[in-house]
């Protein structure tokens, strides 16, 4: 099973103790359904493993967004990794420490580092030069002391999707070691900005974590290279980027594993470790629940048109990202090889093609499964369609923790 | 130009007689800049070499959904072309005559049939059997009698990006030839349904135009013999898919060139000819307006990154889409080869790669242009990124026509 908490029992499809089919008859179809033990359960994996070495772990808001399960995490004791004023709005929303928020992103505006600097974040990422003149002026206006890691950009192949590869120097990320080590050199000159971490962040959806040691060495390296030079390097963060299975029997890359390994090598370090994991922890935890429209014999192939489409989930359409496709309802029987698609009037509207499924028709219900990363995040309104509704398992209790959009809310702040 | 009626004027970019400098001063960035006087030429241009022929323009809502687009060919006299319940509230509240929109699409629920066929709608265009079944019993229910065209897919290559050809056997949509024809063969079978036209639509951004021809002398002969079988057939819907030019120096396909094509095919006709043009009206009459937030020298490249990102126009992302980028102050002078980026924490955010731009900073403004179709439609809040503000340019005036989100809009319907 490609999801975790997602499992049969009597040939139906559970998110832990709560039906499926219970939750589309209660909220309607598409739904985003996240299960809350998942999440802590990955939370946790990161945590047990690295109860070792002082460390953080900064969840990644970019993979989900939704103030329940930001809330669930702050609870659990989680950092917080954003990328933008509106994340951090979320984050303090659902009654995160502002104090643990770490600042990532390479087009940071003024209004964002001030209403960022107010709320008194943790640290900033920064990634280029013009970002810490910007910093240093609207800090010194405001009174802060803000603490800065650059973001390095390491020149290490990620071997992932191209739009999810981020530590190339052909990327728009972070800055060149050499650039970084001599914007270090000069920390007084940044005054009041507190140069006390370094930061590096290769892409997202990385099974092979070798490359992850390669970084750490480079990292640590430089880390002490910059102690020596009297700079009160306290952190290392590495961001983010362990794959999760998509596919049947495909298992995720161990948290543990590694953990294990950023564990050993930080063991005896004078190094704080950071991380700033997302689709790890949400990514298995979350499917999206849609109703079969029409079953369609078309000349070839039979379609299934279902009621999600790529308004609600981007990620065949953009990253040609495969999803197991499973019904919530399985009696087993012949399969039929079917491709399933969206209402939206565009070919790039797919969620799967060629996927052997159980004879399947209109009502019934289906799972695209390991959408809890990098779902609704990307959701739009496409074709006029109001974005799905989310809901949060736990236990056998489940609960709308944003609701379906209306007609409504489509125009709204709009004239004619 | 890429861009009808975005021009120079000393240096300056306007759209109409509004610079954008202005707009920007007053609406901030980023921001969806459209011109009326593009929209309703277009649009005319439609009306003019059609004038000999019986026939309506429905305006696919899906490429530009504003209100205020749609009030404007609205009062122009536009029928529409809708694929979604929501369309058709936004025609509604646009002031759009119910009467004139045709209803498109693989996957309508039997809510949104019944919400159309109670708001008296012009006709179906139906893609399957089982929605000629729903579509049945619903009218069945309310005493209606839509008007009902088959969707027929005609096999045919429309030659364009694979996501937006949909004209092949292979495509979810429409009903093979012959399977159509079976179908009209009993149309007794379907009352209260009445089988008044054909359409098809085999895709979107197409040069080609003979590749029209082709489709039409295939509908042509299926709708005589449909009349030769006793059909009341009136009306042969030729979908749209006329492409706009994106790349400069690229000149669109002609509008009066494709009409002047179809004008001579349906003289002397008995058949009123349907068009459901979308790119080809707004395509070039908008531009995303944005800011530059970092100039950022990297090892190899000079990346620009801009406040507009892929959560605003996911076109470069999703369809390796090509849009030329304009400085909207341009004394000529040097050229830098530059990456054009959003802040989007990923690498696929990014809006041109490899341009030639005059030597910019932090506060220029750029247009990213060709930006009036599938641009704010698709438009999401990822990354929590408060969705942009769309201006309507009418003359020398110009209006907010839907509002920059806020903050606080990110987490409307949620709990935590």
């Amino acid at each position: 099973m490609p999801l975790q908490e997602f499992h049969y029992r009597d040939s139906q499809l559970y998110c832990e103790d709560a039906a499926l089919s219970a939750i589309a008859q209660a909220v309607g179809t598409p739904t985003y359904v996240y299960s809350a033990s998942a999440i802590r359960e990955n939370y946790r994996a990161y945590e047990r493993a690295l109860a070792d070495v002082p460390h953080r772990i900064h969840y990644a808001v970019k993979a989900n967004s939704s103030l329940a399960v930001l809330a669930l995490l702050a609870a659990e004791g989680a950092g917080f990794d954003i990328v933008s004023g509106g994340e951090l709005y979320r984050v303090l929303r659902a009654g995160g420490d502002p104090s643990t928020v770490v600042y990532s992103g390479v087009g940071k505006t003024a209004a964002e580092l001030e209403y960022a600097l107010e709320q008194g974040i943790g640290a900033f990422n920064c990634e280029s030069e013009q970002e810490l003149d910007m910093l240093r002026e609207v800090a010194a206006r405001i009174g802060a002391k803000p603490a800065v890691a650059l973001r390095v950009n390491p020149n290490i192949d990620a071997k992932t999707h191209p739009y999810i590869s981020t530590g190339l120097s052909e990327h728009k990320f972070g800055i060149g070691l050499q650039a970084a080590e001599s914007l270090y050199g000069e920390a007084a000159k940044w005054s009041p900005l507190e140069f006390t971490g370094i930061s590096c962040h290769i892409g997202s959806q990385i099974f092979d974590t070798s490359v992850f040691e390669e970084v750490l060495s480079q990292m640590l390296a430089l880390a002490a290279r910059l102690c020596a030079s009297g700079l009160p390097i306290e952190g290392i963060n590495l961001g983010g980027g362990l794959a999760v299975g998509y596919e049947q029997g495909q298992p995720s890359a161990s948290i543990a594993g590694y953990c294990q390994m950023l564990s050993s090598a930080f063991a005896g370090s004078r190094f704080a470790l950071g991380l700033e994991p997302g689709r790890s922890i949400v990514g298995q935890a979350g499917a999206l629940l849609t109703s079969v429209l029409v079953y369609k014999q078309a000349d070839r192939k039979i379609f299934l048109v279902v009621d999600g489409a790529m308004n609600d989930l981007l990620r065949p359409a953009l990253y040609s990202a495969h999803h197991e496709i499973l019904p919530v309802f399985d009696a087993g029987g012949p399969r039929l090889l079917c491709d399933v698609v969206g209402p939206v009037c565009e070919s790039g509207d797919f969620f799967a093609t060629g996927r052997e499924l159980p004879a399947c028709s209109a009502g019934d219900l289906l799972a695209v499964a390991t959408a809890g990363a990098y779902g609704f995040v990307q959701a739009s309104n496409y074709n006029s369609r109001p974005r799905a509704a989310e809901v949060l398992v736990d236990g056998e209790a489940f609960r709308i923790v944003r609701e379906r959009e209306t007609r409504e809310d489509l125009v709204r702040g709009e004239a004619s």
